[in-house]
């Protein structure tokens, strides 16, 4: 039994505390922390968590905690990892480490130097079409990968605060799909991206961009395009098509319900596509924590390593970098 | 809180205890009775529930226990809801009630004279597919009810054992779609029924059929069919077919996963459907429990009645004698 | 190069003159009948025919003309398919040959005695999806064959003084559905037909059904359904499916163009389905006229025969007293 | 009745002569002329065309000829257009018009001076599937345009002689596709092209690239992106999406039937998509060819003008210089 300290009780912090509660029979939540420590209190209520505090580094340093669950806001993650690993704490950290590169290698420097175990929370690896995609690739079903489509589109967009602060669109919704290219196709040399604002000039005063198309040259000499928008109106639109030289692999979105309507104007899906990620990606938060657990408890490799958490926020980089000159840019460029 | 005690820790307990620890906000489980007590004793502590006996009687008497959930064997359903009529507590009880109507009214006399609730558990009334389809039925997306098909076909037969005592394939697996075709189109007043031995001649020998056809007249004036299989090998296939004045609702399968792959060769589902009840159902039976749960604590109505539960088998009841018989019998013949 | 003399120039002899003209490379229309001479002329006219004519024995006994066409009115058939036989002329005839066994009988024995070839013109067995499901079953696809399905839905009901002489349902429009069940699963033995006024209650006035839900047993020991309705609202509603022991092959209607839209509100089919006969079978016709072209010239088997034209209305005739006296019917008992 | 004459009886010529000959009502071919004269001369046999020759002027000047259609090889395309725009004739010219600005512009100068019409033909415009999603993007359907995807993959590579002198890539494949994006979202300023040689060596040692990526930035401020393959092993691979602020639209391939086969292996389609431009676009040879008929008949403006044929070979030069430099390129660039 693998006994978690959870760092951070905000909304995604909950839904990982609802996962281990009910889903993961080999893990079990001892303590809580959070900057509010009324939060703590009524997430370790409603799931019977002992320890209860608003100082991480008590759930860190507990005796119980085997392994930290790092939820808490973006800053502060780099700094729980330093001090889990310190304390000699496996560690699953949501994405992004840190959106600085010097403070991510020195955070992974600490990981490795305390030989602890860091995963990192890009879910959607965890999405069982997406997993049967990579099946596809592995198994050789489309031959050698080609060519890459990865279509990333949100409801709506955020709240124009979180628009501000967030680190851009490439740093806040990108940076999945950069690590599921890397994940499908493995790793990318050169970022090509086009950005504008198409769906709220707000975010565009903002200095952000809400439509972007990233053109990927991929070490293995295949190609790729990543589509967003901050706003698909008709849901969450979540969709990659792997195309090769024996054949291709695609998905379709998702849906509350399998049932088809007909009638004397038109023939349409019953419901719209999952609205959003908690809905849609669900059943990856369950798996992305599986994985951790059966990896820490049984030895076995961490399937998103502190690297592939690394390798986005380069991707990012470059892209912004892109954007902003107009030009194609090598990673090297960024490193 | 809803506080509930278990009878029969068997597969589908086992299904209604996880259930309920896990997804029911509003029920626990406060007791366990299993024939084998050591089976009761594996599942109390798996789900920490204090009450453990081989005793049902101590269950559905216990102070602590305000509604009973019956999951035993069918012989002892009719049993245990009188007893728990008695006891004045509200029950959930697996279908059927019994495979005799006497016994059956006994019964569901005995529950009303005690004022207590009783849902049948009728569980795939809560899928979301086919609550989609009743949707589209009562808010006049269809219109006029005129056509009505039911799929259902298992992916592979049960046991010769389980075939010999199972009652036939009308009571033990057309039965649900029986209850389906009530829940969509309403009452039936005639059946037809075809049924033969296709799959495997030993379910032949034990007196059974495997595969048919029957076709149901409805107090509406609209017509019905239902097709079985029990064996559809490319998986678990439940489908339904509205068809109205105005248009129809139809379902298809569900998949693991959402990835088409393309090959030279062909052009595939990347899966095969969900091969079985528990995966395809896993969600309508939180669904019934969670309305019974609601029901009882708040006065609601119950959505599947111990009428409700009694009319299915009435309906096997025709239906076998339609196949003995090879002519269309009303149900008010076999009444 | 088959020279074909066409006899009947209404809305069906028209397809074929158009089809013969444009789409059969070795075939010719070298003479056209009809009743109304100038409908002939026009015809003729619009396809450069030289030989046009009120008298269908003129065609019949022309000369030039290898084969004759019929697409004159039913009840005229059997008295033009004598004739041609006769005169030695190979035969396309629409179906059905007659109402009255008899007729038919004596029909199928001028063309058995002057050794000619006749085609009855079942075109649904030359639709690209039907005969795809067609070769699924011969080569072993869907294993031993056990339940079939088949679904057809007109657009709207016909004008009630069609109604009023077509025969009936069974005869006019489940009798297609009759002959695709024999070429997909074989022979019948044994119909039980239901049936319902819910479209239209002047159909039902006119003595006749408009919804129809007819169940099969094949001399093969499976079993089958047929759905009619007169009114589809959502276009032409033609689909099969063939179960068996290894799987099952089922088609999906045609649209005109293959989009989908999604919006804030729906995802939907840009077109509903293709509406009627004339758009969904029209390669269906050319096929047909191939087939029979091919045969004729190369000596091949005719694909649709007399005998074949002869059973769906033995079959319609079971039907129909089924309907009548609401038992299953041998089709043996109408024989 | 337009009277039409035409120049190049190759296989492309040959898809126009049946088209005219069986499906377009109002035109008929009256003169044909082919470099080698006894291709021309079976043509005209098997359609009945009256005149002969060997020589296109012959056809352009002869007095029967109302217009002219160009079918003959690309570097013969300019001078003919320019010699029928002298005689005054109407022109339908396959694309391009030109492989070099300064001729095209000269051919089109001529054809305005002579005020005669001129249509191109980039038949795709014409598909039911793309007509529908420009339908959706006129009619609202799609609100304001932000994304265009476009798929365009051969089923197999052509003749390495071919590559040799097509052009490329970007002029013999890619520029059908350009078309479609300013036929679907308007004017493009700006191309960022990537392109690599995957599918087979033979190509890259011609000197040509068999796999692409290609951005496109629409004057309207809109992003889109175009992938192209030499091979799509499972057949031609024809596709678009339309992404607006109100949805989307967007096509899936065409199929030779609509038929599904469920096994106990797999859920696939019955035969793999449509395999190549004669089949999938044969309907869309005839739409335009009932366009240019009605559009000189009638005095109609014509759908797709020399300009239409023009700009294409800019975005093809502006891809290739983009591909070349590694950088976006401006179509005013390559002016």
């Amino acid at each position: 039994m693998l006994r978690i300290g959870l760092i951070g009780a905000g909304r995604i912090g909950k839904v990982h505390a609802e996962t281990i509660a009910h889903s993961i029979a080999d893990a079990q939540l001892v303590a809580v922390a959070d900057y509010y420590r009324d939060v703590a209190q009524a997430v370790a209520q409603q799931y019977g968590i002992p320890v209860v505090t608003d100082n991480p580094l008590e759930v860190i340093q507990h005796a119980d905690v085997d392994a930290v669950l790092i939820a808490s806001s973006t800053d502060t993650h780099a700094r729980f990892i330093i001090d889990a690993a310190v304390a000699g704490k496996d560690i699953f950290c949501e994405k992004p480490i840190a959106a600085d590169l010097g403070k991510i290698d020195e955070t992974l420097t600490a990981v490795d130097n305390a030989r602890v175990k860091l995963q990192i929370g890009f879910n959607r690896r965890f999405d069982a079409s997406f997993r049967r995609i990579k099946q596809a690739i592995e198994d050789g079903s489309i031959g050698e990968p080609q060519l890459l489509h990865i279509i990333s589109r949100d409801p709506s967009p955020p709240p124009i605060d979180y628009v501000k602060v967030s680190g851009g669109l490439f740093f806040d919704m990108t940076i999945h799909d950069f690590d599921m290219a890397r994940f499908l196709f493995g790793d990318v040399e050169e970022i090509y991206a086009t950005g504008t604002n198409l769906v709220d000039p707000a975010i565009g005063n903002a200095g952000d961009i809400d439509t972007a198309l990233t053109t990927l040259k991929f070490a293995s000499g295949a190609l790729g395009s990543i589509d967003n928008s901050r706003q698909a109106v008709y849901g969450y639109d979540q969709r990659v098509e792997a195309f090769g030289s024996k054949g291709s692999a695609a998905n379709t979105n998702l849906y509350p319900d399998e049932v088809t309507i007909s009638s004397g104007t038109r023939v349409e899906r019953a419901s719209l596509p999952l609205n959003f990620f908690l809905e849609r990606y669900m059943p990856s938060y369950r798996g992305e924590l599986e994985a951790f657990t059966a990896a820490v408890l049984h030895g076995e490799s961490i399937p998103v390593t502190g690297q592939d958490g690394r390798v986005p926020v380069v991707m990012a980089m470059a892209a912004q970098r892109s954007l902003k000159e107009n030009r194609p840019v090598r990673l090297s460029e960024v490193e």
